[in-house]
């Protein structure tokens, strides 16, 4: 019935906020989601890929019918352009509590050839069912209060290549992690902020898995330079986040073979610790194309 | 030609160490392998999870013609059993360095249903074509000698449940984590052991997969009780091991809504950080079926 359908049924997610807006998802049949990439949610030459895993789970919610990401884990393949995306997934419930799932991105390339660019696989479940027992020994991160750090967008230097989703963004970044913007790089793997989106719009578990990826690599402040795209983000997402700025601490251990590993907390205002994530990057010296 | 096709072409992996020959597939036709879950790796009532992870790392080694895991993750959608079991893949080779793949492993149930059991996705490539840069902050776990640690199936006491997959290794535990065994656990959510396998094999890659999964949980020495089913695992493969006895540190940060994170660094004879691991796992104090 392509008359009588609502078409209205067919979206998956939207609203006034521009990550939702940007996130909007059309089911084109079950399992088969027509997405638009953003350009507002580039980060250098390639889609963000928070904004990316954002996106498969968006897909995820729908296919698998349960509203909360535990844990969802992309690849990334190639690097994805702004404009139109398909993304088509695949469930398995196996009758507990969970269900599961993958999700593939493809693009066309310029010979309209399709493309894989990420993959993803996910556990989901409800958040809220979750017993409320906490014992923990993370603590969040130490951040100067959000007026005392440095706002990624306003106080970038002239010139400076920002990258288009930080203005997405608000971005309060810890000074004292901040050593390489001012080129004397402390050679501490780490880097701390305060974040919020630049709407006002609150977080929810998809917001935090792109919000995983939303800080600025700690290879710059390690001193190296060049650009670090992730080959692999996982996120748990651990409680849903109370409405505020998020404060993330994020740290490398161990730089080898060419690739890093990075570790976030991210912390909501209640000082909950509402998600891990851990990417694997690599390290490209050469300029990107 | 199915006469005249040689069989041993079909067989992936295989060998005369038990790790190799319970994990040897069959070809059945370009991504659809044919395993046979050995008894020998059970972790109590299910397969154990780092062993499944490694036969889905096995089939994609086939599929993806890369030698190496660089990330792979898993997720456990159904307790694996003994027995018969098919692992179909799927691969997207982008034209870079790596290659891309997911692995699903199914089981037939007592009524001949087929049911998913785990779920993978990973990005292989050849660690021997990886830079020797090596930049950590990373410490090998502080350790007793082998020879003042707690043999795990030699000085396990009389009746204690042993998960038949420790007879396959040799687990040399620090005592200071072992609290728990003696009923009087530490509280601290650290575990650390020597590891190599009781046949003398030594680690490669594949052999690191299913060591990520090795020791006791730390929940059992945060006092927890019960079954701690892991929901999600993911490895990177930082390094190819040297030969010898594995060390590896495991921790837990964040016990939140009936769950926990285990972090895993493992280091090889050389000091060498060659493998990172985080899996999330369910706490489940009712006794297990």
């Amino acid at each position: 019935m392509p008359d009588g359908s609502p078409v209205g049924a067919a979206l998956i997610g939207g609203g006034e906020n521009e990550f939702d807006r940007d996130t909007v998802l059309r089911r084109r049949e079950p399992g088969v989601y027509d997405a638009d990439l953003s350009a507002g949610w580039m980060a250098g030459p390639a889609m963000h890929g928070g904004y990316l895993l954002a996106l498969a789970g968006r897909a995820l919610t729908d296919t698998l019918r349960d509203p909360d990401p535990f844990t969802i884990t992309a690849h990334y393949l190639t690097a994805s352009r702004p404009g139109p995306a398909v993304l088509r997934t695949e469930a398995s419930r196996p009758g507990r509590a969970f269900s599961s799932g993958h999700a593939l991105l493809t693009q066309l390339d310029d010979n309209g050839a399709e493309v894989h660019r990420v993959r993803a696989i996910a556990t989901f479940g409800d958040l809220g069912q979750l017993t409320d027992d906490v014992r923990t020994t993370a603590m969040p991160p130490s951040l100067p209060p959000p007026e005392n750090c440095v706002n990624a967008v306003k106080e970038a230097p002239d010139g400076f290549p920002l990258p288009e989703m930080l203005r997405r963004l608000e971005s309060l970044l810890d000074p004292s992690t901040l050593g390489w913007a001012m080129g004397a790089p402390s050679g501490r793997a780490e880097v701390r902020a305060w974040l919020g989106f630049a709407d006002g719009r609150d977080f929810d578990p998809l917001g935090l898995l792109m919000a995983a990826d939303a800080l600025p690599p700690t290879a710059l402040e390690m001193g190296l330079d060049g650009w670090f795209p992730t080959v692999e983000l996982t996120v748990h997402v651990r409680c849903r986040p109370a409405p505020g700025l998020l404060r993330i601490g994020v740290v490398t251990r161990n730089l080898a073979g060419g690739m890093l590993e990075e570790d976030a907390e991210i912390w909501d205002s209640q000082d909950r610790l509402v998600a891990q994530s851990r990417q694997l990057a690599q390290i490209r010296t050469a300029p990107a194309s």
